[in-house]
This record gives structure tokens, C-alpha cells and sequence, in this order.
């Protein structure tokens, strides 16, 4: 494969993509090189437009192309109801279950000893500071049942009393040990409407 | 997930390439999201480079930044020793696996009656030229062993016999039903080793 820089460099940085490994990866830069024009451009433009616009709420640390994002822009969205999860790919997969009618606040990962995620690592103040605005109602912790998304939602519990406003779990629907964002829609949406106080 | 039309676009365009299915593609975007300096906007510029460098080579099919292809332009390749294979990525595998020293005629597709795929579609006329013009001293059919596969190498082995020139296959090593590029390189090479008279 020497004398074919652009095309190793293709295959290389596709390689690093979550989800595709080595063949993967090869067979994706096929697809690609086969219609330049038709694919590769179109997907070549499309992330350098994600790239320029794409921006972190500096309210809830949802990506957006606006700030505020979309979600604390809808007037329509309760923003008295906001649901913490840990990552953008959890708010994703709550919005196309579209069981939320609230607002969000995307930790951007769990306390993990072993990762070496403390709270300050967390994107939470932006919550604290909101319910300290007053107009929260309620905050529902939707973290998977995973060991750090439990300690996660033990210490947000604990943090969470001092303020008068009530916490609740997303709870039946998510199983053990289980990731929140590969899960179908109907469970999503059990485990929203199954919440109970934290 | 309204209003974001970029990020929506980008999750769509990545959910088209082969392997990656809505879940995974959602993975790459939010990955490419979460850092479009360090790796979005390089993965396009590759993208863009790629697209604009890559060419089919007139002689042997491969996608290649120059044309003849680097392989066709070697001249430490023997171009005596023709290795037909169905597409690029089969080209690589073989590549990877570092067995063949001579050069292919890469096909773009098999016979199949199925996809409409005739003689004629096959990207095979620049092997027969390249034959008659003398030089070519052995052919040999790395094709997969599906029905397809099958079936194109006893057409090529037919119109071959035409033109004074040594045709052999691929033999032990291919499993039945078998595609090419998915063989590890031990299988590849003991498969062109091992090769026999078609
Ligand atoms: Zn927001
Ligand atoms: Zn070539």
C-alpha cells in the first residue's frame, strides 16, 4: 500500500472512528473512493459544516449549532423538569424516544475512581446554579445502572437535598449493569414514566 | 433532534457507509462532535485530498493517486504474472498478505445473473489487450468461491484459452462460499502458493 498517501490517510482516520474497526474501515474508504463526487465530498463538506457550527450549551452541555441549544431555547420544553444524563448520546437517545418534555444537564461522563473522574470533572454546577435560580422543580437522574452511573447518582442525590426540589430515578426499564443509550425507545420511555423519588 | 441540521446531515451521510448501521453512526458523529478540531475537520480535509487525488488506472483497474497505479508502475513487479481479482478491496487483502509479486486486472464485479452483471460490464478487455501485445505469461483467478465467483472464472477461463498464456487459481485455502478479503493473510497466501493449472 506505499505511494498511496491520501488513500492510507483515509483508511487510517476512518480507523479511528468508534464502531469501525480495521475492515471496516477499509471497506467504508472503498465505498467512499468509488464515488468521490457522489459520497465522499458530500460527507467531507457535511463535517467540515458540523465542525464550524457545532457548539456546547453553555446551559446544559448539549452540542448544538446554537447557545442555547435548541432544547433550552423551546419555549415549548418545561424547563421546571430537567433530566441529567451523562453524555450527549444518552440525551439523543431520550429525545428520539421523546418521552422528555423537560430540559437537560449532560454531566459529560461519571465519577470513576478508576478513570479518574471527580465532581469537578462533572459539568453540574450550570444545574446547581439554575436550581439555585429557582424554577426547577424537578431533576430526574437518568445515569445507567453501572456502578459509576449509581455512585454518580448516590453523590448528585446527596448534593441535590440541600435545595429544595425533587429528585427522582428513571428506574424500572433500565436493566443491570446496562448502558442508557443502547436501549430501544419503549424502555426509554417505561423508565421515564417509571420514575420514583430518588 | 430538529433544528440541528448539520449534526442531523452528518449522522446520516456516516449512516450510508458500509458497516455502519443508525446506532454506530450516531457513535462516529458524537465522537467527531466532541473534538471537530482534532479529528473532524482532519478526517474531511483527508476526505477532500482523497477525493481529489484518487484515479481508476487505465491498465489494471486499482484506485491509485496516479494512473498507471503505483503496482503497474513498479518496476520491480513481475507484469508477466496477471492476478484477476473481483474489486479493489480483494487487491488489498492481497496486498496485505505481501504473496503476490506480479500485477492485476481488477474486475469491478462478478458474472451474476441476479445484479444484472454480464460479460460486458466486467473490466476485462485491458487483460486480453494487455495479453495479445505478448509479455503476459501466466493469469491467475484469485476470485471467491461463491456461485458468482465460479462462474466468472470459468467464462475468463474460456476466453483465456484462446491466447497462449498459462491460467491457474487460486486453490487450497479459499473456503467454499468464501469471499477474499475477509481470509487472514496465512489463508491468502497458502491459497496463491498452492495455486494449480485452472
Ligand atoms: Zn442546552
Ligand atoms: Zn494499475
Amino acid at each position: 500500500m506505499s505511494g498511496r498517501g491520501e488513500i492510507d490517510r483515509l483508511v487510517t482516520l476512518l480507523g479511528r472512528l468508534p464502531g469501525l474497526g480495521p475492515r471496516s474501515a477499509r471497506r467504508a474508504a472503498l465505498a467512499l473512493l468509488r464515488q468521490p463526487h457522489a459520497r465522499m465530498l458530500p460527507l467531507a463538506e457535511a463535517m467540515e459544516q458540523a465542525a464550524r457550527a457545532v457548539r456546547t450549551c453553555s446551559t446544559c452541555g448539549n452540542l448544538d449549532t446554537t447557545d442555547p441549544c435548541g432544547i433550552c431555547a423551546d419555549p415549548a420544553r418545561d424547563d421546571g423538569l430537567v433530566c441529567v444524563v451523562e453524555n450527549v448520546g444518552d440525551l439523543w437517545a431520550l429525545e428520539r424516544a421523546g418521552v422528555h418534555r423537560g430540559v437537560y444537564q449532560v454531566l459529560g461522563g461519571t465519577l470513576s475512581a478508576l478513570s479518574g473522574m471527580g465532581p469537578d470533572d462533572l459539568n453540574v454546577q450550570p444545574l446547581f446554579d439554575r436550581i439555585a435560580a429557582g424554577g426547577v422543580r424537578e431533576v430526574i437522574l437518568a445515569l445507567g445502572t453501572t456502578v459509576e452511573g449509581a455512585t454518580t447518582m448516590h453523590w448528585l442525590h446527596e448534593r441535590l437535598a440541600r435545595f429544595d426540589v425533587q429528585v427522582s430515578r428513571v428506574g424500572q426499564g433500565v436493566p443491570v449493569g446496562g448502558a442508557l443509550d443502547v436501549l430501544d425507545d419503549g424502555t426509554l420511555a417505561a423508565a421515564i414514566m417509571a420514575r420514583r423519588p430518588a
